[in-house]
């Protein structure tokens, strides 16, 4: 198991213990403990590079960017999905990216809660599931595509997204909207999902997911934009074969 | 342990097995995996019910309503939550209720992923969350108030929500939609959130959850009544202090 792998596990160990003690919050520390969270799990994935990975850079929501000399360095992000982590919903994950060369390089995405970990590398294979080779569907007609859009209940956002996609969601078999960009990209990656897009997925949230999508065979563009860049946010992803757009 | 529990966290493991080997069915196979799931958890669930409590009624989903002889009978949802089980989203359950005299009795609910069995018995003490007593939160304030709405990303569904309850999306701290009943009622019976709100929810769906609420100190009434009967579909449910009316 790599480095990075059971540094997420461990982290992973933590986050599932909190997201479990959470029966016995009140209700006015809900946001906080997320908060305490993601920053605990943070602090602790940034010792763990700084202690195995001393030359790497690292990119991350609450500590910013810290510069290293190796010209790599590591996207982090400690919770994707903290709405559902709060909600009570299991569909939350650890997320980290290397970075090298204005690409990916490794990405993994960990469901400390379904023990799911997604893992890529550029150049080695394809993607992998708890180490099992994972691949995009092969739906190529919309009538029987599952797809997934980042809207919440959030009334301008519904609004958006039945006004450019409303289309979309007519035609597919069933949709769905999630809000947790790593997990519902790999979801994409493992066949599980046809496409998923999102307005406003960050930076932090797809970095490792998209190398795994990609891995797996699937597509992932920016919103907007007919190329990928990891450093924008919103996506279109898809299993590579189904039209979308 | 009660003998129902049992049953169900069996039953429990066998879907738990049946999700995560999902990753090796082909696209076309998807729904039918999940239906063949819920077949079999169905059977399991009525074969054990027939053993144990030979005199008890039955109504369930695939096989429909089996007269007892003891005025008992039992509710079962074998799996609350399909569209979330077909996208790999971990946030589905087993849900069983036992009715008698025109009441819920008994109420279970249990999502194998994430281990998490919530049980409640109507003359015995508060809910309980894998054994341990839960109580809804006390938010007061709509401004602090974390409520999900039973849509998925549907065009229609989505205008009518946002008409009926458009002020409710924006006055509240956030929103989540959530189509899974029987664990978004008990989200809110453990204090996550505070409220629940759905125009369709099944009534296999919400029996168990409703009573494992109301006995975590919460309510729920039928959509657009007053009072609650567990055989109407839809529901609004919350903490019993918060007003979303």
């Amino acid at each position: 198991m790599r480095t990075m792998e059971a540094i997420i596990r461990s982290a992973g160990k933590f986050l599932s213990d909190e997201y479990r003690s959470a029966r016995d919050v009140s209700e006015k520390q809900r946001y906080d403990l997320v908060t305490t969270s993601d920053q605990e799990v943070e602090k602790f994935i940034i010792r763990e590079i700084r202690s195995f990975f001393p030359e790497d850079g690292i990119y991350a929501e609450e500590s910013g960017s810290h510069h290293g000399s190796s010209g790599r360095r590591w996207i982090i992000d400690p919770v994707d999905g903290t709405a559902d982590f709060v909600f009570g919903v299991p569909y939350f994950a650890i997320s980290a990216a290397l970075e090298a060369a204005g690409g990916i390089v490794e990405g993994y995405v960990y469901n400390p809660i379904a023990d799911e970990m997604y893992t890529a590398y550029r150049n080695d294979g394809y993607a992998r599931l708890n180490g099992a080779e994972i691949h995009v569907s092969a739906t190529e007609e919309l009538s029987e595509a599952l797809i997934a859009f980042g809207f919440s209940a959030n009334l301008e956002a519904m609004e958006q997204y039945a006004s450019e996609w409303g289309d979309l969601m007519v035609c597919c078999r069933k949709t769905l909207p999630l809000i947790t960009p790593s997990l519902t990209i790999c979801n994409v990656a493992r066949g599980r999902i046809d496409a998923y897009i999102d307005t406003g997925s960050s930076i932090e949230g797809k970095a490792a997911a998209g190398l795994i999508l990609q891995r797996a065979g699937g597509e992932i563009i920016s919103y907007n934009k007919e190329y990928y860049a990891h450093l924008e946010t919103g996506h279109i992803c898809s299993n590579g074969v189904l039209r979308v757009l």
